[in-house]
């Protein structure tokens, strides 16, 4: 099942540049994972801000949750998540 | 390049059935034809909502905007519009 | 799956009262064949306001999107849906 | 009486991670005690984001309150509480 | 038990003059009734608004909404209802 | 004159506990004193939150400011006042 | 005491012009009047909108409200009124 | 001095599409005229949206408010203005 | 030309009492100099809250931020800029 | 292709003073060097407001992602974006 997932990101000064690019790191790392996967379907920056549209493709909404709730940023980010059904247009 | 949009639809009592029908069919063959042209990359359903997600991978702002003002549906709907960059962690 | 859903409805003066009324007895026969089958799994009234807010244990967005698309008071309503996950805490 | 409970949970990095994982602890107890007296009907982990909706049954707004009050995550909660009534199409 | 409701009123010019009238008298007639029997504990004029905040104590949430979804103007309201507990600081 | 008040209280974790609750005693001691000398006709907390909606007889916007912004806990409050005017159906 | 009030104007269409330029006749004679009595201190057009800031130096709630719901163009306006108190920087 | 604006466009489908029309030539006539006389500096659409940002140098708001006002569609139309002053960094 | 200024400031405890306070005395001094010169033609206290509404008579938009951004309290200002014109039914 | 650029400036008390002056004039010799080489095509500031509106003319969201996200403010800013087509009465 598809969703829509924006993640704006705002890590706090008091966190430290060195701990952000750690962050950022395993981050970017844990993602490629997913993507590779297949459940992280897709991955497009918000031209102009620290945030991100993805497309997620998982079973259950608890799987969604799981992959998103381990996410390194997840403490620093607003997380809005859109559920997704098939169009009526869709020729794919 | 890539743009995500959203598009409300709200058609007015007013319109009747059989004229909204009408512009529905012909919003369905505009979409569709655009979707085998590739531009219009992906279109998902809102659940719940007369709404849908789509992407499309366009040459300029003006080619978005020739292709969203000339849908059927288009006087009757609410769009947001949301310029897409290359994000670092993408593998596609 | 759960989804948490909120439904506002407002018909338009102009379907008038006959109609509106058949709508109605439309929309509670829908819901309570849902309620008997297990995927509407509560409603309750918005105190106060003509909403509801709904809980439903669907398969997939498809589905929930069938449902709520469905509905008889669906051109006259506004909807919001929330993907519900297992909360930790749950004992049931 | 039932109310919907939505809370959203955002505890400052000032608090400390062992601390934290001490008042959820304290929380998650503190719930599980009021579900198992049939008070906190349910809770559901909102997906994606720290935060869950809750549905609740007491005998009165004080009660309600001072359970709300009383959770150890309430200092780095916003509550948003909705007075549930019967629906008239609601079968149970 | 205590309730805060903001009412919101916007009737429509097509509902005309006359009937309008009728319906705020109705309306005043069926507000006083209430509050001489103490379920509707005080009104007032949001200033510069054609909007009040009430003040409600009843039994339970299925009362409210069975004296507000009566009000002879309510399919022209816009309601909010806020339940209000028992403050430690009141002296009452 | 009557004004309705909301007061969203929101102490900052680095106020510590014990300043906290100095401030929070001289805050009830001089809300008691205004409720005893009639200005501070009501006030009632909203359910699940920090925050308290008040009702004031006062003479004049000079001394509801006065009254409200010497409250102890005025630096850590966001304060929202609605001027209230007789409203034709009150019997009061 | 001193009244900050916004006021939006929306005239539907449906008004017709005639009418609507009699209400607004109707409105400048009602305004002038008030603002020669001196109650009516000053109005400002909002640049771009139909629209206008307005101060008021009235006696009560009472009498403001009065004057507010009695102009021609009270059913098509938004209004939203803030009380002003003495500012401790003030020469005037 | 420079005024950056917002027009929103919403001409109701009551209008008819040949006065839309009308209203539209009418309103391309009057904005090349002032584009012409260097007070409207410029116009650009808003991508997937019936309306535009404007960029006008001005005398005074009073001129620009009566630029606005009567712009034939100005009865259709929402508009935001904000004031620019100018900035340190720009070269210009 | 007139501008309708809201300035709302929000001091973070970590200012400090002092600093605040000689902070706040530089504000009245520059405030009552610009009264004086008569291009700070009124300032209010909104009832309630650390804010106040201003009206600006100044010649052009770079004066008013100059006045504006010169403000002591100016980092720790929220501030809304309305430009006036001239109202057709004013007297003044 | 343009787009029009909203950036709101927030450096928090906690940055200090030099750096935040090191910060801004780095920022204003990066804006200097993209207007003279076209790509930024004006900036004004949003009078009363540390915020400016900027016209960006570049060739792909990445190019302008780039430019935004290298900003030495950048983690200080919310920065909106609108994309920009030409407008149909642009004379330009």
């Amino acid at each position: 099942m598809l969703y829509l997932v924006r993640m704006d990101v705002d890590i706090p000064d008091a966190v430290g540049l060195e701990e952000a690019d750690a962050l950022k790191a395993r981050e970017k790392a844990y993602s490629q994972e997913l993507q590779r996967g297949g459940e992280w379907v897709g991955i497009w920056r918000v031209v102009g801000e620290y945030a991100n549209y993805s497309l997620f493709d998982v079973d259950s909404h608890d799987r969604l949750h799981e992959i998103l709730s381990n996410l390194p940023l997840f403490p620093y980010m607003t997380i809005q998540v859109t559920a997704l059904a098939t169009h009526p247009s869709a020729i794919g």
